[in-house]
């Protein structure tokens, strides 16, 4: 994840813009993604009950416009969330004047916004920003690059991903760029991803490929298991790559998904990766559940308990909280024939302790990138889910007072 | 909490002793709480699917001899948990070895463990202890004090709370202690719970109170979400208090419900204060929901989000973390109709932010007690849930290697 970006990574008939519009104090807080073509697209939205004005509006543009979507304008430092009327009409008068500046529809343009909750957007500052925003977009790998970091918070980095494959003689790109560092930040919200893609695929084709690859990647992640109220992934696919169109769910259609899970996997893990005071990546794989539903279940739990977050922040080979966790997530199974091993250390088989030695397995723990693997051995449901380890760091950013 | 207690709370026909038998290294880590005469018994267990050896054998005990338990014996510095065939035999013979000191049936002792899961359990320690514990016990409120004191494992302070009332014209005393930092702690696991009554009380009648008060206090509160592998609290009535017999429903059972939500609420709450790492503890009351179950389900999101207990460890008034976790609760509600209060300060109004004094707030915010309220205006549910605010010194707390 990471590596440069080149100009021929940026799938074709895309440009990107970003500017300092004032809603943070000196960063780059404003960002466009335009489809010099009307694109197809898809995109997920949070599934929280308290949506941000610009993810309401963005859905009815998705349903409006999902063959003829141009672009995507962005802001950081400010959520639009809990703000009332003004917010929904802020975030509508970015699109109606965005689609001044493309010549398009105000429903052909996505708007994220991502910051403090319940403060209102000074949208005045984007709307003087639009004009000279759009006419400098470009489709070096530069623009896009500034791009990823315009729509960071409290993110240490920018976090980037892109693919390729051939369809016949033709190659096709995907590029993409992510967010989020806590799921909902000190006040900065929120968890948002950019994909463009020059593939030719039609709008229903998109959506479900994106479903399907968002639950085996962004809803994969957890950080603290608070989610947003504007997370959105969204995806354009423009079919300017000249490669053939993929109009059913054939070959063609599975090395596009195969593609765009590369770039989403990429991007879900970078995220975890830089997850709020994290030192490592912790990859939580259950197999053996009764069901797949069940294996997630399992997995969330463990992801998500602080008990084992905070052992594995010291590298402790700590199996009784993985598997008291796994007892409380409200899925049956049998105490008795579960094995687990930590960073391929086997320390519980059938429930229970396995002799090993736990200077190594400390040692092994202390990795970037550590496994935890739960075999319940009473089926074939199977889940993986990515986390990161927790510590005295995640408090301290998230317990500073505001201003 | 923690009145000193004096010998008049001590229940009539109780007695306690406490000895240190080589479990932990130095401080004392056996108790054992008797009734003279056979008493009634009540207890819950943990929900969680993985389940210690004494709390296997204690409910079994329970099922064969509710009218007729002697005593309550417990170990701290092992949990007894995830250790086979022999765990389970340790805690049978603790039963067997306790009721030959005390002339009873095995199936008259409960047995209760709190420390590390997964490491086998020396009961031979426990098993040479006994006769000169057992010899050793007393009903002076010194004896009670010391056994409160045996049962803590992480804990930085000994639990205890007691209520009397009054059946006609003779007093009936309940009396009880407590331990729990974490829902499980470092290697040590688990929340306990002791009460004795001298009240005249029938068994079921005792479930039935115990379960309603439970519900209402011990369930109510959450440090970090992780539920122990033995958790319980247990309930002895051996009516030598010479009060009339409670036998329904009546005014009297009513005082000694409310009795014992006294000492039992107070109990709760000793144990988020002394949450590990814990500044503050913090009251989160739910109203206006569909039912009281969509009201509890919204209360422990909030009390179990990392990003609600950062803030209130920093004392911020961030209430978009508060709407934000009830929105992810999985409960339906209108986010335009919520009201928030965060210790005393209305801070948000159908919604959205209403304009406070951040100063103020944050100065409210600072107490050792504070309340927030969510009013979601959409029906009468309601729930109140204690939780503690989250600091570095948890993590701190959790994340130091075991050894």
């Amino acid at each position: 994840m990471n590596k440069p970006i080149s100009s021929r990574d940026v799938p074709h008939g895309f440009t990107f813009a970003s500017t300092h519009c004032g809603l943070k104090k000196r960063k780059l807080d404003l960002a466009i993604l335009v489809s010099e073509k009307p694109a197809h697209a898809a995109a997920v939205f949070t599934t929280n009950r308290v949506q941000a004005a610009p993810v309401k509006l963005s859905r009815t543009h998705l349903e409006k416009s999902a063959n003829a979507m141009r672009a995507v304008i962005v802001n950081s430092g400010n959520a639009n969330c809990c703000t009332g009327p003004e917010g929904f009409a802020a975030s509508r008068q970015t699109a109606i004047d965005t689609a001044k500046q493309l010549k398009c529809k105000p429903e052909n343009i996505l708007v994220c916004s991502t910051g403090v909750i319940g403060a209102p957007l000074r949208v005045k500052n984007i709307l003087t920003a639009l004009p000279s925003l759009t006419a400098s977009r470009s489709a070096e790998a530069e623009a896009f690059e500034e791009f990823s970091r315009a729509i960071m918070t409290t993110d240490t980095l920018p976090k980037r991903a892109a693919a390729k494959f051939k369809l016949g003689t033709k190659e096709v790109r995907i590029l993409g760029c992510t967010k989020g560092a806590g799921m909902i930040e000190p006040n900065m919200a929120t968890m948002l991803a950019f994909i463009a893609t020059d593939a030719a695929i039609s709008s229903s084709l998109l959506a479900r490929a994106l479903k399907q690859v968002v639950a085996r990647t962004f809803n994969a992640i957890t950080v603290d298991g608070d989610t947003s109220t504007n997370d959105t992934v969204s995806l354009l696919a423009n079919g300017e790559s000249g490669a053939r169109a993929i109009t059913s769910a054939n070959a063609d259609y599975n090395k596009f998904v195969a593609a765009l899970e590369t770039v989403c996997r990429s991007l879900a893990i970078a995220i975890v990766a830089d997850g709020e005071g994290a030192q490592r990546v912790i990859e939580v794989t259950v197999t053996g559940a009764s069901s797949d539903r069940a294996a997630d279940k399992i997995a969330r739990t463990i992801a998500n308990s602080p008990l084992v977050k905070t052992a594995l922040a010291g590298a402790d080979p700590n199996w009784g909280r993985v598997l008291a966790a796994a007892g409380r997530s409200g899925v049956a199974f049998e105490p008795e024939r579960v094995d687990i091993t930590l960073a391929g250390v086997e320390v519980c088989r059938r429930g229970r302790e396995k002799k090993f030695n736990e200077r190594i397995a400390h040692e092994k723990m202390l990795a970037k990138y550590v496994p935890i693997r739960v075999n319940l051995r009473s089926g074939k449901g199977r889940a993986l889910v990515w986390t990161c380890d927790f510590t005295t760091e995640y408090v301290h950013i998230n317990a500073s007072y505001r201003t």
